[in-house]
């Protein structure tokens, strides 16, 4: 391993001293280090910085420093490079950013040692027609999800799997999770958790006008069309909680499965059960 | 009963005809038959026409036609002046608007001869406070809701009952609801039916990612006072899902309820339960 | 005050010590104490023992030490006799028992000076007829629950209030809860908080297989009737979680609020939100 | 295809005409019908009757008429034999006996002329142990539940996922379903819906009073282990609602997949979203 990404999260206390601290370790050990842009400019002379789109491109590890969201940003950028994430959480132990700093470089020196193993996160793509054209697409860990705005009325959203109708929500709006997003926006919602190995979607309506509408997991294989069929004027569709497009009446969102998947360094000392007691505070009384 | 007022869902099909006969009937029983402005341009020769918020002032009867939505508005309108409404629906049954077209005459002309119950439902009153100084007041017969936008993060509500601190809710928004609006969002939300004769209010948050946060009912006599304690952008203050305002950090919405209570003409034959089976779909399987 | 019962749950490990030191801080201050007969048992000389039915007539502060158990089982007993109860949790915070034992001498100095609220909560009656004729007669702090054997089918409950039918709910049984008991069985069931100060009951069915069948919260001066329509062989009314019979088809179970309320001491520094909070765990991640 | 086996819900009213018509229609087509002893009683001259554990060996399909009750129980009996079943709804259209009586001849005459197709439902297999030693092992189609009778605390299960510790469960009970039972108690206890082409368990609790305790999905190759923690004296474990068995102390029950799956004959022309939606009753207002 030759080549190291950093991408932090730039407005964190103290992320000066950390990425002096961690450039230097890796330097020490011949290891030549990049930077996005804003990271860079926090670094005194960073050698090697990029676009954070090109970054993924040029490396053999990604670090990532921050939080869960900031692991969610880089994830959506790594796409068809094979590139492994490390996930450091400056603040609490995260879902996604299962390394605390204290561990940070006993994980790199495992990583650097071919001493670790990665779990694959499958990602979503969406893709948005108007008139029969499509307009974007875009990737998501987390989840997709179509969303009135406060003062929108209840939106209708007649959704297909395959080519089969499923049903219309009337709804504050519709999720479509990832494993991995199940823990997120899903939770909230009242979806389950879907253990990270299943090769699964969820898909979780917001606050249903239709008591029996229920989440539903369905097999990750399965192409998701959305149609918003009533006319309200702020209804967004949204990625991670963190990009979003304005839809219009008889837009049609169509989400599934993205081709690449992306892989996580996992430290082998930490299981998902332990996470999850860790993050919902399940345990003693 | 000499003046009666008519307050109309205008786009509704049909409601020209409608109007005509509902004025034809009024004015034949000697009744004085006023008119709201919209309401007004759909009839042929109306012969009193008022703005909305001074009508209540002028009769000793309001008729709204349209669905509950309509009632809503109507409702926030009719104030401190103690007329009593009632609403007769177009469409399907409604929570509110439980008279239908066929039993509209029927029930104006029990109303005549004074064999009518009626019901009286407690309105919410809300105000925003912004640097110590109240900005506005508002009045609600179903909610008053905090409610991030489809982009905004989640939000960070400290919420006092009668200066005690309760929790600060972390979701999408907070829903403070009357019996009467605890079958409307409280409802998808995952609230509890409050019984309209209880001298309650309900709090439930939307979304809430602290998963121990459940609904709770408290006396119609506290005083809610809630702070938005993070720095979002995308935060409004909607009234019956139909009014709303933008907040902003550090603002303060206290909630109680109104000093005075609007009352609804009851149609004998029907109970509230069995409002509840038709609307909700209870029933055998 | 001279007369002092004490109620003990008498498994607790130290609780010879805790009777001890507790009769001898009453006996210095010229105060009579009366124990019933399994509390007895642990003192050395008690020179009062008598039936725990017949205790609550004989004294003017009944002291009761355990768990909220002990004081829901004690409570029943309390009845028709004005005794204020002093609830001591002998392990955490509970609901019902919020004074600690650190706290019990400070708490009992402020009884004796007759410097303490007390908050009144709300007992149910359940009375259950089999062929017309009425078997017998419960009351319940927390809850009256009817509930199906691991076993059994689910059951069909026909639920009257006040004589207007309801709904017939299929489900694995029904909790008709006070808001003391809110917190309890009704909560782990999915229904609501309700704040003790309300005059409330709520109805929450248990894994209702009907999803529209929500929790309902109606006025305490409701009657309820529920008759059993199935014929299942394994159902049974429960008061409280602690007391019980079997049911068979056709009986008739009817709740209302008992003519009595018990009185509990309420510690002055301490408020419901700030239990809610400590037993629910809300607050900061 | 030349035999038929043949089991019915006994006590159905007209059942007696169905299997007439039913063994000379299959008679007419030289085809060989075996019933269990229960529904051979129903029929005058039942040419070859077998006990119900029997007749999976004998046949080539097995014709279930009945309710999902029915077709459980006969699906637990299938076993290693890989027999089609073709269940026939004898009232309403179930979730698992999808064909109904009026379509039931033109199903067989497609399974006759192998114009049909199956699908695959995987079964669980529960084991439980005592001091050490296997007690009895069992299979299910729908759940496998362990759940406290109605006077019984609550239990504490200590729940391990292939030998990782993930939480002990405070609640009323435990549900392990299958995609199958998905829609059946797991539902009514707040869980999802699993599609059924799905490689996934689920795990609800009922009524938890740790309310961060969520449904969790995992994949179906996991080995699910839960000791009994509580000394309560009226726990059960479930197969299915049908079959049962008392739990004590200590005891252990393991789940898994089963090694063989059922395989039921699928109506071409109707959808598993088909299904949810006239069972769920999910649909316009």
């Amino acid at each position: 391993m030759n080549q190291v990404g950093i991408i932090a999260k730039t407005h964190t206390p103290g992320i000066r001293e950390i990425l002096k601290d961690l450039r230097e370790w890796l330097c020490a050990r011949q290891i030549d280090v990049f930077f996005d842009q804003g990271t860079g400019e926090l670094v005194e002379h960073p050698s090697e910085v990029h676009s954070k789109a090109h970054l993924p491109s040029l490396v053999e590890l990604l670090v990532v420093l921050g939080g869960d969201g900031t692991l969610l940003s880089a994830s959506r950028l790594v796409g068809e490079h094979d590139v492994p994430i490390l996930g450091v959480n400056l603040g609490s132990l995260g879902f996604l950013t299962e390394i605390t700093l204290d561990e940070m470089f006993l994980a790199l020196d495992q990583v650097l040692h071919n001493e670790f193993s990665t779990m694959q996160r499958l990602l979503l793509t969406a893709s948005v027609s108007r008139d029969e054209e499509q307009l974007t697409e875009y990737s998501a860990l987390n989840d997709v999800v179509i969303n009135k705005s406060a003062l929108a009325r209840i939106v209708d959203l007649q959704t297909c799997i395959n080519g089969q109708y499923v049903t219309t929500y009337k709804a504050d709006g519709l999720i479509v999770a990832t494993p991995t997003g199940s823990t997120a926006y899903n939770l909230a919602a009242g979806g389950p958790i879907i253990h990270p190995d299943m090769h699964a979607l969820i898909m979780t309506p917001i606050c249903p006008h239709t008591l029996t509408n229920r989440p539903i997991v369905i097999p990750d294989a399965s192409e998701i069309s959305i149609v918003l069929e009533s006319k309200n004027e702020d209804v967004f569709l949204t990625l991670d909680g963190q990009v979003g497009l304005a839809l219009r009446h008889r837009d049609v969102v169509r989400i599934r499965k993205a081709q690449h998947m992306i892989r996580l360094v996992r430290p082998a000392e930490r299981n998902y059960f332990e996470v999850l007691r860790t993050k919902l505070k399940w345990g003693a009384r």
